[in-house]
């Protein structure tokens, strides 16, 4: 049984028209009207893979295809909001492909064992409102206090973006799944990075999600005139953050070779005038590694760092912990599955760390997880020049098919001997 | 004769309500409706200081008070915007003082031997279209190809913003001064600087206006995930521009003590997302210094810095130079007059150069002009924490009128001697 890869290729081509940014890229932000249109069309792809479709009050758009017996669900998914100079395949292969995977199914008259739900998650991208994941811990029952308050860049609340787009803030909690009703979490993404592409693979096998911190630094001086302030009697912000800047790139690399990456993305001046020294300065700081135990190492430097820096200015400094999440490993029995399905597609199947986080992250708190990664031309993401070939997501769409199957015979089995799992669930 | 430093008092409280913000700061963008209301007030005051008023379409506040001849004309002014963040003394002071000069002359039934022209000048800050100077370099004919069409960051131009204001661009040719009309120039300000504090000194006679340049700086880079793309093959553009503002502050500070100075105020991210590898930053730089041979080495040395960075970095780059002034000399004839009537005012006026530009900067190239600087506390500028005590205003006030009474003498006796000028312009 295959896939229809020109069905596949057709979706992507046609979803790449909302936020459409220049020839190939996408400005799909959260909770826009480009998302909810995206939303819209891909509700009517659902309904034609089989599935009966529902937008949570979450954000979340859920499909579902009942199975033959009523549980666990086997979930399915990956998000449709995009970066603000972003590309057409993050996130959106991971809905389009589980989409075929059970129009594949309805199409040859499969009932898999157990339910399949497909989810385009909410907000996992997190730049609108500085906190990622939002649907997917949503549903899994991991928001924090304050979340709907956060405001993006014009002042709008998430709760008043969630309400422009239909959903209801104040029902958000009927939107968590109750402890055991999600089996396991399938999820394709674009590899975002280098590696397939230097080995000359389609596809891999993730071994799990490496952990980011996410913080926000604040750095406080002295405004004055540019022009009359002796250097020597300066407090100048924007100086401290360059020397932390430089701080965050010395630190991860002072080992070579190592997957520890730091990056300062986002950055703030205030007042920012050209002739006044800045008073205040806001910048992110996003810190991952593999090794939990060397990332901690990292971390401790780096507070010492920003530290000291701050002294020598005459700084005053504030660290804001947005996200702290650590390494997260897949299940062993579905990379065995996805390893078993793969034997006949292609040669071989690597095995490979997610430097990105991605909406089984939240999922890994709470049941089995495993992924499929699609090789990355030049291993760019987060940019319009981001491009899987149609050929690799075929690939990779047919994987996911085949392993779903395989994982939903799993978990009814894991239904039917609930007290005897057939397999452990790995650490 | 003495000036009233009530009403100059009462006037600075009156004016520090447009644009007020929180306790003692003002927000008075050029152009604004708070700029607006401030030349209505403004304008009531120089018509019962004795001038005719009228507004120029460079958006210039201009008060005449008629002379006993037809010219040359001795103008005094400064300017009534404000930094986004600023402080209520910032060009008010030259304004108010010297209004209250012309007050006082009206009120004691003085003619000046030649008119007196007062001038609000616009946008002397420049933040706003990012080129300051804008109404004395108007009625100077300094201004350059394509001014009125720079926006500013809502995407509105200079000449939609002139337009709102009540002018009309079209006619902006006929505000400047034919050459030889303008006979010399004088500035109040407040020194915005620490040097009159350090010494016990109430007001200062300057001696010149540094030079400063002003430049824009774009480096590009590649953007892609943050939490993919190994350390060694980033191209970030905000590495590179953290090294570049620590290398504008190592530059200016290798020889210490000198009055060089060096800042980066404004810097933006693009596409600023938290986990995206920066692909643009574009900052400033201003870099200011008395000694126009060190200045021409240091910015020689940036150059090279600028261009090392972008080598190692793997960046593209561009160096826009929006301004470039050398040093420019007070005329020592009116220096002379400056001190001779403060002997009777204060112990010692102590001479000094400004860091900052003025809108006499503007004027230094048709006219002779001098400058009288007053105390400003803890050096503070462009800072809601500015300050300069009534008193001090007041004998900074007093020290203009006499000086503008003995100017107006002066400028009378060339004007009668016009092939032999009594005092030659200064270089």
């Amino acid at each position: 049984m295959r896939i229809q890869s020109k069905r596949l290729r057709d979706h992507f081509e046609a979803l790449a028209q909302y936020g459409k940014l220049g020839e190939t890229g996408v400005c799909r932000p959260t909770l826009s009207v480009a998302e909810k249109m995206a939303f819209e069309v891909v509700s009517a792809w659902m309904m034609e893979a089989g599935m009966t479709v529902r937008l949570d009050h979450a954000g979340n758009l859920i499909g579902r295809k009942s199975g033959k017996c009523e549980g666990p669900i086997l979930m399915m998914g990956s998000h449709l909001d995009s970066q603000p100079y972003g590309g057409r395949f993050d996130g959106t292969a991971g809905v389009l492909a589980a989409i075929e995977a059970v129009a594949t199914m309805t199409e040859h008259g499969i009932t898999p064992d157990v339910p399949i739900e497909v989810i385009a998650f909410c907000d996992e991208e997190g730049w609108r409102f500085n906190k990622g994941l939002f649907g997917s811990r949503a549903i899994f029952g991991q928001l924090e206090e304050g979340e709907l308050s956060r405001t993006d860049q014009d002042g709008i609340t998430r709760e008043q973006a969630l309400r422009d787009f239909g959903c209801d803030p104040e029902q958000i909690a009927s939107c968590v799944y109750p402890a055991g009703a999600v089996g396991c979490y399938l999820e394709l993404h674009i590899e975002q990075g280098p590696v397939l592409e230097a080995m000359g693979r389609s596809v891999g096998i993730v071994s799990g999600i490496a952990g980011p911190i996410w913080w926000t630094v604040t750095l406080r001086g002295f405004a004055g005139h540019a022009g009359s302030v002796p250097m020597n009697l300066r407090q100048d912000a924007l100086v401290g953050a360059a020397e932390i800047i430089l701080d965050v790139n010395r630190i991860v690399r002072q080992e070579p070779g190592t997957e520890a990456v730091g990056t300062v993305g986002n950055l703030t001046v205030f007042p920012n005038s050209r002739n006044i020294i800045p008073e205040e300065v806001q910048f992110t700081i996003d810190l991952r590694d593999i090794d939990q135990a060397r990332r901690d190492r990292y971390e401790g430097q780096l507070r010492d760092a920003i530290h000291s820096v701050a002294q020598r200015y005459g700084l005053q400094y504030d660290i804001r912990e947005d996200t702290n999440s650590e390494p997260r490993y897949c299940a062993d029995w579905i990379k065995r599955l996805i390893r078993e399905e793969s034997k006949a597609l292609v040669d071989d199947c690597p095995e490979l760390m997610s430097g990105p986080f991605h909406d089984a992250l939240a999922a890994s708190y709470v049941c089995d997880y495993g992924m499929i990664f699609v090789r990355s031309k030049d291993g760019i993401s987060h940019n319009p020049a981001e491009f899987s070939s149609p050929e690799d997501l075929a690939v990779g769409a047919q994987l996911l098919f085949q392993t779903a199957v395989r994982a939903a015979e799993v978990l009814a089995t894991r239904g039917a001997n609930s007290q005897v799992a057939p397999f452990a669930k790995s650490t």
